[in-house]
């Protein structure tokens, strides 16, 4: 099989693709080719065995897109895209890139398949931003999209795109809604919802980090590996059970902030959490206050979605996958 | 004020012109100039006392949503579209005209916008294919979208250009889901909901007319009158009660089949009734099985948008506005 990660310089990406190359497969589907796009050439994963093509493309550009469907991956997975921030700051590019990028994409796929049977698997990366306040404390599988950044809106837009085309028989797609990933490696970011993973990522390695806004506030997470996991099962599992609707809202665990602290403080002790400094700012205590809280996500759960269900857990995976199995301190 | 209709030509679009044509205004707001765009030159409404313009143009090729936008209107009122049948037949000119022709027109207002203050007041027409199968018996505002038609989906990637674009402060916007027009004035048509008019106008005239589905069968209706009260309302009215939320699901009236005949008996006796031929088709009482039934459309009546209350009223409207206030049998 032949698997194409659109997307794939960034955090998810490359872990989808060390994971396909670990495995060799998707699912015990074997894969024996993997074609990484960004628009910086990415690094091929480490022990592939299969054949790996790095390609440096924006998907929004003329004629990449046909460029890329040309070579008739079974499945693609399309992560590009705009965050919220850059989109919101810059409406054009996020336009450009969150919705004509992923139109291309779809177009070209339907183009393909004119020439000679073609029907790819598509896994589309949406989010809880197509989500705006106010919403329920619990939210549904079937509550209503009313984004309210440009990113949530690109985002819908994508997801009614792909269920059309799926629909129309062009191709057969998938669109997740992820949590909001916690714990993020890498270095702390500005990023309005940053400080929850800044908060226990630091710690950890015995690092100040920021806390900006009350314990009582609430989210909605998965780890890193739980997102990995979606995307291979959202790669690889019989799509007829979601019948027409394309559309998945993702498992994930509602945790305030203390919930966070209290689980840091089980796993890594009192020194790790005396590291939290409580600086309130209450322009990202705004921000987050439009936020989501928890989802049902049942019809995800139903179909084998799976995520942590303590924070505990998420901690102990970061400890695994990101510091080499203990926290440094 | 300058008043600007795109898709003047259809029925829709000719009532709204002679409404505004015959109170010189908009809810009583002067409108001094009427600019009717269509396909095909629209005619000038009787009567009107302003300056009318009437033009030929195809909101999709380039320019044209520019050059529209270029007067500046107050309002614009967009009904252009290809319908749920030919969006379906052909794929390309569905999402050419129902999603790269509102995308121009909200584009061409930001850019007019860029060079100077500008934010027109723009109405779009949804319409209730947004919702797809399985649904609630009664809809409720917060229902998502799952269209089984790429013209529904076309309509809800309009709604949330819409909502963003009017977020980010380039337009003043409102989309409003409009109910299935019953009853609808002209010749019968294919169309699968023509039957929810056939069977009452046909008979009003003493001609027979075709009943495709049993009469336990439940849809959402409002008259053309009522529709161009929604025009007028949204055309007019300050949205800022709606806050980031620009789509409405309009009041209609929900009715069966059996409720439908049972008021053209009360309204034109059985000799209309006799005229109404059951001739089963299973396919249109497939495509009709996918149909929304009721909706609560709360915001909408609280924002005072009103229609019709039983099928009587909806009758009379058609003979009042259609056969000159009687029945000729």
């Amino acid at each position: 099989m032949q698997v194409m990660i659109i997307g794939a310089g960034g955090m998810l990406g490359r872990k989808l693709a060390a994971r396909i190359a670990a495995d060799g497969a998707l699912e015990g589907k074997p894969v024996e080719a993997l074609s990484l796009i960004d628009v910086v050439a990415p690094e091929a994963p480490a022990g592939f065995a299969g054949k790996a093509s790095c390609e440096a493309a924006d998907l929004s550009a003329p004629g990449v897109a046909a460029a890329l469907v040309a070579a008739r991956p079974e499945v693609i997975v399309h992560l590009a895209a705009i965050v919220s921030g850059e989109a919101e700051a810059d409406f054009d590019k996020g336009y450009r890139i969150n919705l004509d990028g992923t139109r291309l994409l779809f177009e070209a796929i339907r183009a393909e398949a004119a020439k000679a049977p073609y029907r790819p698997r598509v896994v589309f990366t949406s989010s809880i931003a197509v989500f705006g306040a106010p919403f329920p404390e619990v939210i549904d599988d079937e509550f209503f999209c009313a984004p309210l950044t440009s990113y949530g809106a690109q985002k819908a837009i994508g997801e009614l795109l792909l269920n059309d085309y799926t629909r129309r028989g062009f191709m057969d797609g998938i669109a997740i809604r992820l949590p909001t990933i916690c714990i993020r490696p890498g270095k702390p970011n500005a990023a309005a919802s940053g400080f929850f993973s800044n908060i226990l990522r630091e710690p950890l390695v015995g690092q100040e980090a920021v806390l900006p806004v009350e314990e009582s506030v609430r989210h909605w997470h998965a780890s890193p590996r739980a997102a990995v996991g979606f995307l291979v099962r959202a790669a690889s599992m019989d799509l007829a059970p979601l019948g027409n609707r394309r559309t998945l809202n993702l498992p994930g665990l509602s945790a305030t902030v203390g919930e966070q602290i209290e689980a840091l403080r089980r796993v890594a002790g009192e020194r790790a959490v005396k590291l939290i400094r409580r600086v309130p700012d209450p322009t990202i205590a705004r921000i987050v206050a439009g936020w989501p809280e928890n989802f049902t996500a049942t019809r995800a759960k139903t179909l084998g979605f799976a995520a942590e269900t303590t924070f505990d857990e998420i901690i102990r995976v970061h400890i695994e996958d990101e510091l080499g199995g203990s926290p440094p301190g």
